[in-house]
């Protein structure tokens, strides 16, 4: 089990190691809402905590023979990080298709990254006989009391930075993270709410406790690809049915529009799993109405290009871009005539594709399709009117 | 003039008004790199330090009347939060194209908002007018002491912060915040440098000091919307020949890798101005081998769409994303094996155009333009190599 000692004696042993990150309220996000920047931490992400929490433990002879673990993601960073600052060696295995800015990282903190043909369990078999050829110790990314204890010191931080805290909301992946949390606010503080986020379509500890067992879902789907866990560990599981009050879900569409305000109004880059709690706010799944919340912002590793598509998102749900497809007619300007009426709604053009001649179009028709900047859900209604009203088909996709 | 006790005075004045902003470390930019994150100021700039140290100090009867501003950007926002707060009016005159979200911002912050059609300079003019016929007090961005002295409580705050700074690296446009920074600086710490950094393609004080007065350029272009200013005033082109070591000047490709590094090194948003100084550090500008250096990231309000835009720009100039096109036969199968070869080099399809018969190409033959991410410079070569041996052209655009 996991229990309040061995979360301070973790925080004791990250002292100097790890980054105390900041805690901020976020008033763009809601009077009542502050975020523990985990994003801040080193590697970008919370599990650095867990991992050196884990490696610091082994025993002389364990730690001469070297640890591995499976993640293309947070965990094998923390690992690589953690096992090269005390000097023993690391081996990961990844899946051969993991995105080239993770396996660069996770070299950078000084790994041995094995890429393994085939998907993330075909990496698993992979380390799992690695393992037993080599004697390395397995470092699982969230079923560990150790690892438990690591990540629960961002509890206590959070009680010593935010001492009347009343509600801590925590993305919910394997459970490890808010494993820890829960351990060390509820002890502390028991009238302290903890509630979890999952992804909808990777809501595994969320079906779990609704089966009242660790249940393994058949696939899972998700942007937030921290958090996008098949099934939870026991141990997890059972420390959420002992200390989480609730556990919500959000849509793939709330988690990019949490992006997108935490990228224009607080400066600060979320991945996909960091991004839950404050979509979690946003959304209304949380009442933050009467008490003061912390979202725990998780990890900030989001590959670039996908944030651009995010973004693309969460601009959309918002109604601050709209994509339009209509049929003009195929002579000197028909394109002009339409932009027109587009420009006197004050839209703005974000790309404009104008084709000739496909199976869709009729003859002497061209079609166009734009992205257009609007300012909310309204002016899109507008836009839309005035289309109609000039006459232009609007063609659904 | 603008002096110490101006500045002091106005920090008083600040107190509890603007945020106190971090100055961290950043390791992943370089082991001598601090960044004092104006970013996360209120308002995501440093110009609400300036525009309410003005709006503070207006007499009653200026008071009563109100202020007026043109601005599109982070001027604009400033003036609006602080009158807004002080309880007196504003007006912020703005080109009709201005970007749908700095027009919300602004008047979300309480502003009443004039789009006047034209350019920059039109609503300059339509700004004067107004000021004239309801007596408004003007706020000049950058030439106005009380202005300058409160962008000068930066300086300050970065000696408290980090009290062994050796140099301080600033973004340059009609130069406020550097001659505010680098009077504070120089009256506490004369040997500590003051650094200018100024977009190449809007680099007028850089071009000024050339020849020794303020001098107008023709034309300015830069990403860095914030510091394309085409003439320094005079009182901030005296201060910076007084006060400021050196000016430098960063491309616009530095400046995209900056935001990039920003981002997913210290996971914060940086706008093209702000990233200036973190440009000049990494790209050899700025010598920081032997001095504890502070970058000013002076602000994040970056349209999201540009932010996109930028991103592949910077992933591009780093060896990280390529465009390939090049011409396959057009039969079945063709691209096929186009994307064998591809895919042996280990780069992976961002996106992907095939086009039949265009002008460019042959009869029979097809063209495909590729974005591939890659890992660096010398990945790219190799792709090159791999696609020549199989026989394949590139075109270059």
């Amino acid at each position: 089990m996991v229990t309040l000692e061995m979360i301070k004696d973790a925080q004791q042993a990250l002292d100097g190691v790890v980054r105390r990150t900041p805690l901020d309220h976020a008033a763009r996000i809601g009077k009542n809402i502050y975020i523990k920047a985990e994003n801040l931490q080193l590697t970008g992400a919370f599990k650095l905590r867990g991992a050196y929490n884990k490696i610091r433990s082994l025993t002389e002879e364990e730690a001469a023979r070297g640890v591995i673990a499976c993640s293309a993601g947070n965990h094998a960073q923390g690992i690589a990080y953690s096992a090269t600052k005390l000097g023993i060696k690391s081996i990961i295995c990844m899946p051969a298709g993991a995105p080239i800015s993770k396996i660069e990282a996770t070299k950078g903190y000084g790994a041995e990254v094995v890429l393994v043909p085939g998907v993330y369990d075909d990496a698993a078999k992979e380390a799992a006989r690695l393992q037993q050829a080599h004697g390395y110790t397995f470092a699982h990314p969230f079923n560990d009391p150790l690892v438990i204890a690591g990540q629960g010191t961002i509890g206590l931080e959070i009680l010593e930075q935010l001492p009347d805290v009343e509600q801590v909301v925590v993305p919910i992946g394997g459970g490890g993270l808010i494993s820890g949390i829960a351990v060390a606010v509820k002890s502390l503080k028991p009238d302290c709410k903890v509630i979890g986020v999952q992804a909808a379509g990777a809501a595994s500890m969320y079906t779990s406790r609704l089966h009242g067992a660790p249940t393994e879902l058949g696939s899972v789907a998700t942007i937030a690809d921290g958090i996008a866990v098949k099934k939870p560990g026991d141990l997890t599981f059972e420390l959420c049915q002992k200390y989480v009050d609730e556990i919500v879900t959000v849509t793939e569409e709330e988690i990019a529009c949490a992006i997108l305000r935490l990228l224009e109004g607080q400066k600060t880059v979320a991945e996909g799993a960091g991004a839950t709690p404050v979509a979690a706010v946003m959304f209304g799944k949380v009442d933050t109405s009467k008490r003061k919340t912390v979202c725990v912002v998780s990890g900030g590793n989001v590959d670039v290009t996908t944030l651009s598509r995010i973004v693309t998102k969460g601009l959309s749900k918002s109604g601050r871009i709209v994509k339009i497809k209509t049929t003009i007619a195929d002579r000197p300007g028909g394109l002009m005539q339409l932009l027109q009426v587009v420009a006197e709604t004050g839209a703005n053009i974000v790309n404009i594709d104008h084709a000739r001649a496909t199976q869709d179009s009729d003859v002497g028709a061209c079609i166009v399709t734009m992205a257009l900047e609007t300012r909310d859900q309204s002016h899109i209604n507008q836009l839309y009117d005035a289309l109609e009203a000039h006459g232009y088909y609007l063609i659904k996709h």
